[in-house]
């Protein structure tokens, strides 16, 4: 079962306090190549899987989105989602992503933003969600690189020349137990090629892969980014079900 | 221009003393993964990028392809493969992939093992394969996988807790100098969105993707290749052009 870290106190309260939990979607630096991955959003039907605070369901709704329905596992977060939300056309409900079951051909465009790394049983979300889409219909999401999540050690390293992602267990996919704003914070290591051929077994199309790092005006803005391009934090994935 | 290193009288000799060079086919761990990915052969016309010594051009006649065109930039390499084949419907041509230019639609398959990592205008061969293909023709290959490309200092270290691979650079396409073999090898860096999104762009659709690691038989007959599983060396990619 997947872990539910989102609504453990000292891990909400740090959450809490990211620069894309305070400033919303412009506080993520990925952001910006994730939306230009988007299609138009006017009059569509629109699934966020893990929504946590509802940054992007309120800005489906200012692009046109005719109705937004927002999923996430953590109490706390739909809270506030729901408090900060004043509009008729984006609901919010509580679901484990793992064991949900979505309607049949009901959305356009289903979205998740670093939350399918969380998940153990990925395969069976996926084909839920090629059923959920209509024909035609893009899944786009973020997720944790790969490359970020598969090191038994992660975290940077100094070397003879220079800073040093130390690289083990790629191949190795499974659960990786790190410490991040909370101890014993589990996430589900899976290789780019499981990604992609989880999507196309499932019926999707591969539209898109980004492996993001920071643009060289965010490093300018941000020098201490500049290492994320030794190793990228963030893969994005753009597909439609054909 | 890409470098021809294969006529290195060095690298040729080193070569030529490797498995995949003495055993054939059955002597490249990866061949079983690559060769899972491959159409029925019987009839298909087949292009082969970067043929080496012509192992797979006879393998897909013996398979039953109806006519294979091998292409090498390396004329020691095409000697040897001139000289180890007595089959009509098998054709080698001296070409440099980055500048070949390929006759539209007439393939049914084409392939490549470890070539393509080397080329510096891969986004022009790719284009090429793609009109060269027919209709619903395949294109599947294996690179160095980007992970071995990246770093500047590509090799196991030693680091409390294990073996590590010093990663760094992944995002920073562009010419990495290696000793492999001889001296100043060039290989082009790329990462693996980059290959699938360049296929995507030329009208490719992605069949299947796989980065390759030795499975629990190999490893139990070289305990040494274990370690391969902690950075994959070869990425192995199935497209279709639509």
């Amino acid at each position: 079962m997947t872990q539910n870290i989102y609504d453990d106190d000292a891990f909400f309260a740090g959450y809490s306090r990211l620069p894309r939990s305070v400033e919303g979607l412009d506080g993520a630096p990925e952001w910006p190549a994730l939306r230009a991955l988007l299609p138009d959003l006017r009059g569509k039907r629109v699934l966020d899987l893990g929504c946590g605070f509802g940054w992007f369901c309120r800005f489906a709704r200012e692009q046109g989105a005719a109705a937004v329905l927002g999923l996430d596992v953590s109490d706390k977060m739909l809270a506030r989602a729901r408090a900060e939300t004043s509009d008729p056309a984006v609901q919010y409900e509580h679901a484990d992503l793992d064991s949900v079951a979505l309607p049949d051909e009901i959305f356009d465009l289903a979205y998740s933003a670093l939350a399918l790394h969380y998940l153990v049983h990925l395969d069976r979300l996926v084909a839920n969600i090629a059923r959920a889409l209509t024909p035609g219909g893009r899944f786009i999401f973020s997720a944790e690189h790969p490359l970020f999540t598969a090191p038994s050690r992660p975290g940077w390293m100094e070397a003879a020349g220079g800073k040093i992602w130390p690289l083990d267990r790629y191949l190795d996919e499974g659960p990786r137990v790190t410490d991040w704003l909370a101890p014993g914070v589990v996430k589900q290591h899976r290789t780019i090629a499981t990604y992609l051929n989880l999507l196309i077994g499932a019926g999707f199309r591969i539209d898109h892969v980004e492996e993001w790092g920071p643009t060289p005006e965010q490093i300018a803005a941000h020098p201490e980014w500049a290492v994320e391009r030794d190793r990228p934090p963030f893969l994005l994935i753009a597909a439609t079900r054909a």
